[in-house]
C-alpha cells in the first residue's frame, strides 16, 4: 500500500507542478502581461488546465484511490495519509463529472473576459464586458448540469469554494445577520458622524507603499517566499508555499485602499506561507476553503489592522510619514475615521458594519443569474437598484458599480458569500485567541505579532486542506460557523466608537 | 493526409502552449521570482519540460511523421507544410535520443544553478557557482553521449543552437577572422585614443530608461505585444509572437549598458514579433537559429545604434535629456566615444572590434570543458590567463570575469559562437539592405525605421524557423556565412574613426 501511496503522490506532484505554472500564468496576466498576450495566454491556460484535468480524472487515479480507500480507513482518520486519500477522492469525484472540453473552454473564456473586464472597468463601459459575462454565466449553468440535482443549483457552485456548505445554510446565516446589522447601522446613523476627511488627501504613493511594506514585514510576511506588486484588483497568488505573492493598489488621494488592502492580502499570504512543508506537492497544500482563507485576511485587516492597539503602535510612524496630512490629527480621531460607518459604493473599501450587505446583494444576483431569472444585460440596472435598496447609495457609473469586482471575469460564481463567512470565522477565532493569549492586546500595542502568527500557524495554517471548513472551525473554536461572535464584536467596537 | 497534418498541428499546438508556459516561468525566474521559489520552480519546469519531451518523442508523433513524409515530399519544398514536416522531423530525431530523465534533471539543475549564479555574481564568489557548473558540464557530456559520434563532440552541442553548423566550420571562420581583427586592433592601438570619459558620469536611471524606451518605440517595438523589465543579465523572452518581452539593465554611472543593451534586446524582440501569424502554435514559430537571431540584435545595436546617422537624429534628444553631462560634448566626439576600441572585461559592453575575441575565448573554454580537458575548478584561472593573452586585461574579480555571463547557469553550452556568427550575418544582410534601400542612411538620419523593419520582416522575420540558418543567409544574401562583409565594415568604420 505504501507503494500505491507513492504512486498517488507522484501523480499529485505533477498536478501540483502544473497548478503552480497555472498560478504564475494567472499572476502575470493580472500584473505584467501585455494586452496582446491574452489570446496565447488563454491557449496556454487551456492546455495546462486540460492536462491537470486529465490527471485528476484518469483511470489510473480512480484505480489507485479505490485501492487506497480500505488502507486509509484503517489509519488514524486525522493522519496526513488518511486525509490525503479523502481530499483527493473528493477532488476526483468532482473532476470526473466535468468534461475536459468545459475545462478548456472555461480557461479560454475567462482569459479573454479578464482582459475585457480591465478595459470595461477602465472605460466604465459594461457593454465591453457583457458578452464575456454571458458566456461565463452559461458556463456556470452547464457546470451545474454535470452534477446530480442538489437542493438548489447554486449549491454546486458554492461547494467549489466552500466544501460542504449549502445555499440554505448561507441564507439562514445571512437571515440571522441582516436584521442585526441593519439595526446596528440605523443606530449608528442616528448618532453624529465621525470625521474621516483627513484620509482623503494627497498621500505620496511611494511613501504609502513603503508604509504598507513596513506593516506586513512586522506581521511576519516572508519576503524570501513572496513579493508585492500592483494590480487593478488586489489578490494573493500562491504558486507554492515558498512563493506566495500579494498585490495591492495605491490611491494617491485616499489612504485606506493601500493600508487595508495590503494587510488583507498579507493575511491570505501568511496562511499560504504557513502550510506544513510535509504537505508540499500534495493536494493538502493550500487553504481549507475560501471562507477560512478570508477569516485570515479579514483578521489581519480588521481585527488587527483597524484596532486601537494596532494604531497605538503604528500611528506615530504614519504621522512621521505624512506629517502635513496627519500631524495634527490625534490618534483617537484617526481610529474613529478609519472605522467610519457609512454605506458606500465599493465592497473592498466598505466598513465592517456595512460590508456584509455588499455580499448579500452579490449572492442574490448570482443566484438569480444561475437560476436564469436575471439576464446579464439587466445587471447594471438591478445592481444599482439593489444598492439603493440595501445601502441607500447609487453608483454614478458601472466602474464603481457592477464592474468593481474581478471575480466574475475569472469565472468565479459562488465565491462572494465566503467573504461574509470569513468575517464570522475571524471573530470566532479571535475570541479563542483572546483566551489563549491573554496579553494579546499589549503585544499588538508593542508591534509584536509573533504569538498571534504562531497561534494561527499551529491551529489553522499548518493543516493546509486537511480539514473541511466547518470541521476546522469546530475543532478550533468548539462550534460550527456562528454569527454571534461577529455580532458581539461589531456591537462592542461600534458601540464604543459611536457611543451607542 | 490533411487530417494527419491537423493531428500533427494539434500536438504541436499543445507543445507550443507548454513551451509558452516554460518561457513565462523562465522570464519570471530572472525578473520577479522571490528566492524561496527556486525549488518549486525547478519542479514546475522539470514537469513541463518532461511533458513537452513526452509529446516530442511520442510514438504517435513518430507515426504521424512517417506517414506525412511522403506527402510532404510531393509538396513545394518551400511550402509551410513541407517545411513544417521537415523541422518537426529534425526536432523529433533529436528529442528521441535524449532520455526524459535527462530533460527533467537538466531543468532542475539549471533552475538551482541560475539562483546560485545570481548569488555568486553578486558576491563575486565562484565557489558558490562551481558545483552547479560541474553538474551542467557533466549534463552536457551526457547529452553528447546520446548521439552517434560526430566529427567533434562539441558539434552536438553547437547543433542545438545552430542547426547544421560544425565546430570545424566555426573554427575556420574564426581562424580567418582572428588575424584580421587583431591586426585592426593593433593599428588602432597605435593611434591616439578617443575620449569617452563623458560616458562615465552619473546619469539618472529613470531618464536613461525613458530614453531607451523612446528609441525602441521608434524602431517599431510593439508594446501591445511586449514589455520591458530589469534583469541582472538582459535577455529577450518570447512566450508567443504576441508576447515578446525584453529586459535591460541600467548602470547609473555609465550610459552604454542601457542604451546598447536595450537596442540589442529590441532587435531580438522585433524578430520574435515579426513571425507570420499563420505559423502560430506550430514548430515554425521562432527564429531560424541563434546566429540569425543575433544578426538582428547586433544589427539594431551596432549597425544602426552605433552609427553616425542614428545619432544625427537622436543625439539632440539625448543632450536635452542630459544637458549637464552631454551639453558641451559635440556629436562627432560622442560618436567616437561610443565606438571607442579598447580591450575590456565585459563581453556585452565590448566594442565591435574586440567583441569577437571574447567569443573565441569562451568557445575554447567550452570545447575544453566538454572534452574533459579543463576542470571547472580551474576555470577562473584559465579565464583570467586567456583574458590577459587575448585582450591584455585581467579581471580584478570573478564577477567581472568568469561569472559575468548567465549562459552556463542556464545550461547553454554551445551558444557563444552564435554571437560572433551573428555579427557576420548582420554585416552580410546590411550590404544587401544598402542596395535595396538606397536612401537608408537618410531615413535613419530622419529617425525613420519603417523601411528597414519592413525589409527585415519580409526577408527574415516572417519565415520563423522555416529555413535553416545557412539556407536563409544564402537565400537572402546569395552566399553562406562569410566574414568578409563584417571585416569590410569594421575596416571602413574604424578606419574613419581612428584615421587609419
Amino acid at each position: 500500500m505504501e507503494q500505491k501511496l507513492e504512486q498517488l503522490k507522484t501523480i499529485l506532484a505533477e498536478i501540483t507542478d502544473l497548478g503552480g505554472a497555472v498560478a504564475l500564468l494567472g499572476w502575470d496576466q493580472q500584473t505584467y502581461m501585455p494586452p496582446g498576450g491574452a489570446e496565447a495566454r488563454g491557449n496556454q491556460l487551456g492546455t495546462l488546465q486540460r492536462l491537470i484535468h486529465e490527471r485528476q480524472t484518469s483511470a489510473a487515479m480512480g484505480k489507485l484511490l479505490e485501492e487506497l480507500k480500505p488502507h486509509a480507513a484503517a489509519l488514524d482518520p486525522d493522519s496526513d495519509d488518511a486525509r490525503l486519500v479523502k481530499v483527493v477522492s473528493r477532488d476526483y469525484d468532482i473532476a470526473t463529472r466535468v468534461p475536459a472540453e468545459w475545462v478548456v473552454e472555461f480557461a479560454q473564456v475567462t482569459t479573454m473576459a479578464q482582459q475585457a473586464w480591465i478595459e470595461a472597468r477602465t472605460k466604465s463601459e459594461f457593454s465591453i464586458f457583457r458578452p464575456h459575462l454571458e458566456k461565463i454565466v452559461e458556463l456556470g449553468q452547464r457546470y451545474v448540469s454535470f452534477f446530480p440535482p442538489a437542493d438548489h443549483p447554486y449549491d454546486i457552485l458554492l461547494d467549489i469554494f466552500e466544501p460542504g456548505m449549502k445555499t440554505a445554510d448561507v441564507k439562514a446565516i445571512f437571515d440571522a445577520l441582516r436584521p442585526r446589522q441593519v439595526e446596528l447601522i440605523k443606530a449608528i446613523a442616528a448618532k453624529p458622524q465621525v470625521d474621516d476627511s483627513f484620509l482623503h488627501q494627497a498621500f505620496d504613493e511611494k511613501k504609502q507603499w513603503d508604509f504598507g511594506v513596513e506593516v506586513i514585514t512586522k506581521f511576519g510576511y516572508d519576503w524570501k517566499c513572496g513579493r508585492q506588486d500592483k494590480a487593478p484588483h488586489p489578490f494573493t497568488n500562491g504558486g507554492s508555499r515558498s512563493d506566495v505573492r500579494i498585490t495591492t493598489r495605491v490611491n494617491p488621494n485616499f489612504l485606506n485602499s493601500m493600508i487595508f488592502g495590503t494587510m488583507h492580502e498579507c493575511g491570505h499570504a501568511l496562511y499560504g506561507q504557513g502550510t506544513a512543508s510535509k504537505l508540499d506537492r500534495t493536494s493538502l497544500d493550500g487553504g481549507a476553503s475560501l471562507a477560512v482563507h478570508e477569516s485570515q485576511s479579514r483578521m489581519w485587516e480588521n481585527l488587527v489592522g483597524r484596532s486601537l492597539p494596532f494604531w497605538d503602535h503604528f500611528y506615530p510612524r504614519l504621522q512621521e510619514t505624512f506629517p502635513s496630512q496627519l500631524g495634527s490629527v490625534p490618534l483617537e480621531k484617526f481610529y474613529k475615521g478609519i472605522n467610519k460607518v457609512q454605506p458606500s459604493l465599493i465592497r473592498v473599501e466598505a466598513d465592517e458594519a456595512t460590508y456584509n450587505l455588499h455580499i448579500m446583494l452579490r449572492l442574490e444576483i448570482e443566484i438569480a443569474m444561475v437560476e436564469g431569472k436575471l439576464a446579464v444585460k439587466d445587471l447594471p440596472e438591478v445592481w444599482n437598484s439593489k444598492m439603493e435598496e440595501y445601502l441607500g447609495v447609487v453608483p454614478p457609473d458601472d466602474a464603481r458599480g457592477v464592474l468593481q469586482d474581478i471575480h466574475w471575469s475569472g469565472g468565479m460564481m459562488g465565491y462572494f458569500s465566503t467573504y461574509a463567512l470569513g468575517n464570522l470565522i475571524s471573530a470566532q477565532l479571535w475570541e479563542v485567541i483572546g483566551r489563549d493569549i491573554p496579553d494579546l492586546t499589549d503585544q499588538i500595542r508593542a508591534g509584536k505579532f509573533e504569538a498571534l502568527l504562531g497561534w494561527l500557524r499551529e491551529k489553522v495554517h499548518r493543516h493546509g486542506r486537511k480539514f473541511e471548513p466547518q470541521e476546522l472551525v469546530q475543532k478550533v473554536t468548539g462550534s460550527k460557523i456562528d454569527p454571534a461572535p461577529y455580532l458581539r464584536y461589531l456591537k462592542e467596537k461600534f458601540g464604543q466608537i459611536y457611543g451607542l
